[in-house]
Protein backbone atom coordinates (compact mmCIF):
# COMPACT_ATOMS: atom_id res chain seq x y z
CA UNK A 1 0.00 0.00 0.00
CA UNK A 2 1.84 3.30 -1.26
CA UNK A 3 0.19 6.17 0.95
CA UNK A 4 0.91 10.25 0.25
CA UNK A 5 0.93 12.29 3.70
CA UNK A 6 0.49 15.66 3.10
CA UNK A 7 0.88 18.30 6.31
CA UNK A 8 -0.71 21.12 4.54
CA UNK A 9 0.47 24.70 5.01
CA UNK A 10 0.79 27.82 2.97
CA UNK A 11 4.55 28.68 3.70
CA UNK A 12 5.97 25.17 3.96
CA UNK A 13 3.52 22.02 2.22
CA UNK A 14 4.63 19.06 4.12
CA UNK A 15 4.75 16.02 1.40
CA UNK A 16 6.23 12.31 1.97
CA UNK A 17 5.63 9.42 0.60
CA UNK A 18 5.80 5.56 1.56
CA UNK A 19 5.13 2.30 1.13
CA UNK A 20 3.97 -0.72 3.47
CA UNK A 21 1.59 -3.13 4.89
CA UNK A 22 0.31 -2.75 8.71
CA UNK A 23 2.45 -4.24 11.63
CA UNK A 24 5.58 -3.90 9.94
CA UNK A 25 8.05 -0.54 9.16
CA UNK A 26 7.11 0.77 5.81
CA UNK A 27 9.63 1.84 2.95
CA UNK A 28 10.59 5.28 2.45
CA UNK A 29 9.90 6.58 -1.45
CA UNK A 30 9.75 10.11 -1.55
CA UNK A 31 10.06 13.11 1.06
CA UNK A 32 9.86 16.83 0.02
CA UNK A 33 8.13 20.38 1.27
CA UNK A 34 6.16 22.54 -0.91
CA UNK A 35 7.18 26.25 -0.70
CA UNK A 36 4.87 29.32 -1.62
CA UNK A 37 6.31 32.82 -1.88
CA UNK A 38 4.41 34.67 0.99
CA UNK A 39 4.14 38.02 -0.77
CA UNK A 40 1.82 36.79 -3.33
CA UNK A 41 -2.14 36.78 -2.46
CA UNK A 42 -3.73 33.78 -1.08
CA UNK A 43 -5.46 32.97 -3.79
CA UNK A 44 -2.22 32.49 -6.42
CA UNK A 45 -0.33 30.26 -3.50
CA UNK A 46 -3.25 27.73 -3.75
CA UNK A 47 -3.09 27.56 -7.31
CA UNK A 48 0.59 27.07 -7.18
CA UNK A 49 0.11 25.21 -4.00
CA UNK A 50 -2.33 22.54 -6.17
CA UNK A 51 -0.25 22.34 -9.24
CA UNK A 52 2.51 21.21 -6.80
CA UNK A 53 0.35 18.50 -5.16
CA UNK A 54 -0.79 16.91 -8.91
CA UNK A 55 3.23 16.76 -9.72
CA UNK A 56 3.34 14.80 -6.62
CA UNK A 57 0.25 12.49 -6.98
CA UNK A 58 1.32 12.02 -10.56
CA UNK A 59 4.40 11.33 -10.24
CA UNK A 60 3.60 8.34 -7.18
CA UNK A 61 0.21 7.35 -7.50
CA UNK A 62 -0.50 6.27 -4.05
CA UNK A 63 -3.58 4.40 -3.54
CA UNK A 64 -4.17 6.68 -0.44
CA UNK A 65 -3.74 10.34 0.51
CA UNK A 66 -3.55 11.09 4.25
CA UNK A 67 -4.13 14.75 5.10
CA UNK A 68 -3.49 16.50 8.95
CA UNK A 69 -7.08 17.82 9.67
CA UNK A 70 -6.80 21.17 11.06
CA UNK A 71 -8.15 22.53 14.06
CA UNK A 72 -9.17 25.83 14.24
CA UNK A 73 -6.36 27.30 17.56
CA UNK A 74 -4.22 30.21 18.79
CA UNK A 75 -2.89 32.03 15.44
CA UNK A 76 -6.40 32.55 13.43
CA UNK A 77 -4.89 33.89 10.32
CA UNK A 78 -2.63 31.32 10.03
CA UNK A 79 -5.27 28.62 10.49
CA UNK A 80 -7.12 29.91 7.44
CA UNK A 81 -4.72 29.79 4.89
CA UNK A 82 -3.80 26.10 6.23
CA UNK A 83 -7.06 25.38 6.41
CA UNK A 84 -7.50 26.02 2.65
CA UNK A 85 -3.74 24.56 1.95
CA UNK A 86 -5.66 21.08 3.30
CA UNK A 87 -9.04 21.98 1.12
CA UNK A 88 -7.02 22.01 -1.78
CA UNK A 89 -5.10 18.98 -0.67
CA UNK A 90 -8.65 17.18 -0.72
CA UNK A 91 -10.18 18.55 -3.45
CA UNK A 92 -6.67 17.45 -5.65
CA UNK A 93 -6.55 14.14 -4.29
CA UNK A 94 -10.56 13.54 -4.63
CA UNK A 95 -10.81 14.79 -8.41
CA UNK A 96 -8.17 11.67 -9.13
CA UNK A 97 -10.54 9.18 -7.10
CA UNK A 98 -8.46 8.52 -4.29
CA UNK A 99 -9.45 7.96 -0.87
CA UNK A 100 -8.89 11.12 1.25
CA UNK A 101 -8.32 10.33 5.24
CA UNK A 102 -7.79 12.77 7.28
CA UNK A 103 -6.02 12.52 10.63
CA UNK A 104 -5.73 14.38 13.92
CA UNK A 105 -2.16 15.48 15.22
CA UNK A 106 -2.80 13.51 18.10
CA UNK A 107 -3.70 10.44 16.05
CA UNK A 108 -0.65 10.04 14.10
CA UNK A 109 1.81 11.38 16.89
CA UNK A 110 0.37 7.97 19.33
CA UNK A 111 0.56 5.92 16.06
CA UNK A 112 4.17 6.92 15.73
CA UNK A 113 5.70 7.18 18.92
CA UNK A 114 3.00 5.62 21.24
CA UNK A 115 1.54 8.99 22.66
CA UNK A 116 -0.51 11.21 21.58
CA UNK A 117 1.65 14.42 23.28
CA UNK A 118 4.75 13.46 21.43
CA UNK A 119 6.75 16.53 20.76
CA UNK A 120 8.14 17.95 17.19
CA UNK A 121 11.49 16.23 17.55
CA UNK A 122 9.85 12.76 19.02
CA UNK A 123 8.26 12.39 16.53
CA UNK A 124 11.17 13.21 13.69
CA UNK A 125 13.02 10.51 15.62
CA UNK A 126 10.44 7.63 15.61
CA UNK A 127 10.24 8.77 11.52
CA UNK A 128 14.19 8.47 11.32
CA UNK A 129 14.10 5.57 13.09
CA UNK A 130 11.14 3.47 11.55
CA UNK A 131 11.90 4.65 8.04
CA UNK A 132 15.61 3.79 8.85
CA UNK A 133 17.27 7.23 7.87
CA UNK A 134 20.30 8.38 8.44
CA UNK A 135 19.42 11.48 9.31
CA UNK A 136 15.30 13.25 10.68
CA UNK A 137 14.14 14.82 7.71
CA UNK A 138 14.27 18.77 7.40
CA UNK A 139 12.26 20.82 8.07
CA UNK A 140 9.96 19.36 10.82
CA UNK A 141 7.13 19.61 8.12
CA UNK A 142 8.32 16.86 6.07
CA UNK A 143 9.03 14.63 8.56
CA UNK A 144 5.34 15.19 9.89
CA UNK A 145 3.90 13.76 6.38
CA UNK A 146 5.72 10.80 6.42
CA UNK A 147 4.24 10.56 10.14
CA UNK A 148 0.99 10.75 9.21
CA UNK A 149 1.51 8.49 5.50
CA UNK A 150 2.60 5.83 8.50
CA UNK A 151 0.49 6.12 10.15
CA UNK A 152 -2.22 5.74 7.64
CA UNK A 153 -0.63 2.71 6.04
CA UNK A 154 -0.56 0.87 10.07
CA UNK A 155 -3.77 1.75 10.24
CA UNK A 156 -4.88 -0.12 7.44
CA UNK A 157 -6.54 2.37 5.52
CA UNK A 158 -9.62 0.79 7.78
CA UNK A 159 -11.26 4.31 7.98
CA UNK A 160 -11.35 4.90 4.05
CA UNK A 161 -12.35 1.36 3.75
CA UNK A 162 -15.21 1.55 6.24
CA UNK A 163 -16.35 5.27 4.95
CA UNK A 164 -16.05 3.48 1.27
CA UNK A 165 -18.73 0.34 2.14
CA UNK A 166 -21.16 3.25 3.44
CA UNK A 167 -20.76 5.29 0.12
CA UNK A 168 -21.23 2.32 -1.74
CA UNK A 169 -24.12 1.53 0.58
CA UNK A 170 -25.97 4.81 0.09
CA UNK A 171 -24.87 4.55 -3.57
CA UNK A 172 -26.97 1.37 -3.87
CA UNK A 173 -29.89 2.15 -1.73
CA UNK A 174 -30.61 5.73 -4.17
CA UNK A 175 -30.49 3.32 -7.20
CA UNK A 176 -33.26 1.48 -5.40
CA UNK A 177 -35.02 4.32 -4.50
CA UNK A 178 -34.92 5.94 -8.23
CA UNK A 179 -35.99 2.21 -9.32
CA UNK A 180 -38.87 2.07 -6.97
CA UNK A 181 -39.52 5.87 -7.83
CA UNK A 182 -40.28 4.85 -11.46
CA UNK B 1 -17.58 45.60 -14.55
CA UNK B 2 -19.13 42.07 -14.33
CA UNK B 3 -18.84 40.56 -10.89
CA UNK B 4 -19.19 37.48 -9.13
CA UNK B 5 -19.43 37.43 -5.50
CA UNK B 6 -19.44 33.94 -3.92
CA UNK B 7 -20.67 33.66 -0.61
CA UNK B 8 -18.25 30.22 0.15
CA UNK B 9 -19.64 27.26 2.01
CA UNK B 10 -19.88 23.48 1.76
CA UNK B 11 -24.08 23.17 2.53
CA UNK B 12 -24.92 26.30 0.59
CA UNK B 13 -22.81 28.30 -1.75
CA UNK B 14 -24.07 31.25 -2.30
CA UNK B 15 -23.51 32.90 -6.32
CA UNK B 16 -24.27 36.03 -7.50
CA UNK B 17 -23.52 38.10 -10.45
CA UNK B 18 -24.22 41.86 -10.78
CA UNK B 19 -22.98 44.43 -13.82
CA UNK B 20 -22.04 48.02 -12.98
CA UNK B 21 -20.04 51.09 -12.54
CA UNK B 22 -19.07 52.54 -9.27
CA UNK B 23 -21.40 55.15 -7.99
CA UNK B 24 -24.74 53.36 -9.98
CA UNK B 25 -27.41 50.76 -9.44
CA UNK B 26 -25.48 47.65 -10.55
CA UNK B 27 -28.16 45.61 -12.67
CA UNK B 28 -28.38 41.67 -11.70
CA UNK B 29 -27.39 39.39 -14.09
CA UNK B 30 -27.96 36.27 -12.30
CA UNK B 31 -27.83 34.74 -8.57
CA UNK B 32 -28.01 30.94 -6.80
CA UNK B 33 -26.79 28.53 -4.83
CA UNK B 34 -24.48 25.87 -5.30
CA UNK B 35 -25.42 22.85 -2.63
CA UNK B 36 -23.63 19.63 -1.79
CA UNK B 37 -24.76 16.70 0.18
CA UNK B 38 -23.72 16.52 3.52
CA UNK B 39 -23.61 12.98 4.00
CA UNK B 40 -20.50 13.11 1.62
CA UNK B 41 -17.11 13.21 2.71
CA UNK B 42 -15.35 16.81 2.76
CA UNK B 43 -12.68 16.09 -0.01
CA UNK B 44 -15.64 15.01 -2.74
CA UNK B 45 -18.07 17.87 -1.48
CA UNK B 46 -15.39 20.25 -2.70
CA UNK B 47 -14.32 18.04 -5.95
CA UNK B 48 -18.73 19.17 -6.25
CA UNK B 49 -17.89 22.75 -5.45
CA UNK B 50 -15.47 22.68 -7.81
CA UNK B 51 -17.53 21.77 -10.93
CA UNK B 52 -20.09 24.31 -9.74
CA UNK B 53 -18.14 27.18 -9.26
CA UNK B 54 -16.49 26.12 -12.69
CA UNK B 55 -19.73 26.34 -14.58
CA UNK B 56 -20.76 30.13 -13.31
CA UNK B 57 -17.34 31.26 -13.97
CA UNK B 58 -17.38 29.89 -17.70
CA UNK B 59 -21.33 30.88 -18.14
CA UNK B 60 -20.83 34.47 -17.26
CA UNK B 61 -16.91 34.95 -17.50
CA UNK B 62 -16.71 38.08 -14.94
CA UNK B 63 -14.12 40.80 -15.09
CA UNK B 64 -13.72 39.82 -11.27
CA UNK B 65 -14.54 37.60 -8.18
CA UNK B 66 -14.97 38.44 -5.01
CA UNK B 67 -15.12 35.80 -2.10
CA UNK B 68 -16.20 36.79 1.89
CA UNK B 69 -13.09 36.36 4.03
CA UNK B 70 -13.77 33.83 6.55
CA UNK B 71 -12.94 34.00 9.98
CA UNK B 72 -12.64 31.66 12.91
CA UNK B 73 -15.78 32.02 15.08
CA UNK B 74 -17.66 29.88 17.60
CA UNK B 75 -18.71 27.06 15.20
CA UNK B 76 -15.08 25.77 14.64
CA UNK B 77 -16.35 22.79 12.54
CA UNK B 78 -18.40 24.56 10.31
CA UNK B 79 -15.57 27.25 9.77
CA UNK B 80 -13.31 24.63 8.97
CA UNK B 81 -15.07 23.78 5.59
CA UNK B 82 -16.30 27.22 5.14
CA UNK B 83 -12.30 27.84 4.93
CA UNK B 84 -11.94 25.04 2.41
CA UNK B 85 -15.09 25.95 0.33
CA UNK B 86 -13.50 29.63 0.14
CA UNK B 87 -10.31 28.26 -0.55
CA UNK B 88 -11.82 26.56 -3.53
CA UNK B 89 -13.49 29.37 -4.91
CA UNK B 90 -10.65 31.47 -4.78
CA UNK B 91 -8.50 28.89 -6.22
CA UNK B 92 -10.51 28.01 -9.26
CA UNK B 93 -11.08 32.10 -9.87
CA UNK B 94 -6.97 32.54 -9.61
CA UNK B 95 -6.93 29.43 -11.65
CA UNK B 96 -8.45 31.06 -14.58
CA UNK B 97 -6.61 34.52 -14.06
CA UNK B 98 -9.30 36.66 -12.83
CA UNK B 99 -8.81 38.89 -10.18
CA UNK B 100 -9.78 37.91 -6.25
CA UNK B 101 -11.06 39.74 -3.68
CA UNK B 102 -11.59 39.17 -0.12
CA UNK B 103 -14.32 41.64 1.50
CA UNK B 104 -15.32 40.80 5.62
CA UNK B 105 -18.40 40.46 5.98
CA UNK B 106 -19.02 44.21 8.22
CA UNK B 107 -17.48 45.75 4.81
CA UNK B 108 -20.28 44.34 2.59
CA UNK B 109 -22.74 45.18 5.31
CA UNK B 110 -21.38 48.35 5.48
CA UNK B 111 -20.71 49.07 1.92
CA UNK B 112 -24.86 48.05 1.25
CA UNK B 113 -26.57 49.05 4.42
CA UNK B 114 -24.34 51.90 5.59
CA UNK B 115 -23.62 50.23 8.47
CA UNK B 116 -21.30 47.35 9.71
CA UNK B 117 -23.42 45.72 12.00
CA UNK B 118 -26.69 45.15 10.08
CA UNK B 119 -28.75 42.15 10.24
CA UNK B 120 -29.03 39.61 7.80
CA UNK B 121 -32.86 41.27 6.77
CA UNK B 122 -31.17 45.05 6.05
CA UNK B 123 -28.96 43.36 3.86
CA UNK B 124 -31.63 41.18 1.45
CA UNK B 125 -33.85 44.40 1.96
CA UNK B 126 -31.16 46.41 0.57
CA UNK B 127 -29.51 43.99 -2.27
CA UNK B 128 -33.75 43.99 -3.26
CA UNK B 129 -34.19 47.83 -3.72
CA UNK B 130 -30.70 48.51 -5.45
CA UNK B 131 -31.26 45.92 -8.17
CA UNK B 132 -34.72 46.71 -8.41
CA UNK B 133 -35.88 43.23 -7.92
CA UNK B 134 -39.40 41.95 -6.89
CA UNK B 135 -38.63 40.10 -3.32
CA UNK B 136 -35.26 39.64 -1.85
CA UNK B 137 -33.28 36.60 -3.08
CA UNK B 138 -33.66 33.26 -1.04
CA UNK B 139 -31.83 31.54 0.79
CA UNK B 140 -29.91 34.47 2.68
CA UNK B 141 -26.91 33.36 1.00
CA UNK B 142 -27.73 34.00 -2.25
CA UNK B 143 -28.56 37.50 -1.43
CA UNK B 144 -25.26 37.56 0.57
CA UNK B 145 -23.27 36.64 -2.75
CA UNK B 146 -25.41 39.77 -4.60
CA UNK B 147 -24.41 41.58 -1.83
CA UNK B 148 -20.39 41.11 -2.00
CA UNK B 149 -20.53 41.59 -5.89
CA UNK B 150 -22.10 45.16 -5.64
CA UNK B 151 -19.87 46.00 -3.16
CA UNK B 152 -16.84 45.18 -5.12
CA UNK B 153 -18.46 47.08 -7.90
CA UNK B 154 -18.84 50.23 -5.80
CA UNK B 155 -15.96 49.79 -4.47
CA UNK B 156 -14.23 50.11 -7.98
CA UNK B 157 -11.59 46.89 -7.54
CA UNK B 158 -9.55 49.53 -6.30
CA UNK B 159 -8.11 46.92 -3.59
CA UNK B 160 -7.32 44.70 -6.97
CA UNK B 161 -5.78 47.33 -8.78
CA UNK B 162 -3.66 48.36 -6.31
CA UNK B 163 -2.63 44.80 -5.31
CA UNK B 164 -1.98 44.26 -8.91
CA UNK B 165 -0.13 47.20 -9.51
CA UNK B 166 1.79 46.13 -6.44
CA UNK B 167 2.25 42.98 -7.68
CA UNK B 168 3.86 44.16 -11.57
CA UNK B 169 6.24 46.24 -9.38
CA UNK B 170 7.59 43.37 -7.31
CA UNK B 171 8.09 41.36 -11.12
CA UNK B 172 9.61 44.19 -12.75
CA UNK B 173 12.02 44.70 -9.26
CA UNK B 174 13.07 40.88 -9.63
CA UNK B 175 13.11 41.37 -13.51
CA UNK B 176 15.59 43.76 -12.62
CA UNK B 177 17.38 41.81 -10.05
CA UNK B 178 18.00 39.20 -12.47
CA UNK B 179 19.49 41.49 -14.97
CA UNK B 180 22.17 42.71 -12.46
CA UNK B 181 23.07 39.56 -11.39
CA UNK B 182 24.36 38.35 -14.71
Amino acid sequence: MRVLGIDPGLTRCGLGVVDGVPGRPPTLVAVGVARTPPDLDTARRLVRLEAEIEIWISTHRPDAVAVERVFAQHNVQTVMGTAQAAGVAMLVAARHGYPVALHTPSEVKAAITGSGRAGKDQVGSMVTRILRLDAPPKPADAADALALAICHVWRGGAQNRLQDAIDRQRQVDRTTQGVRAR
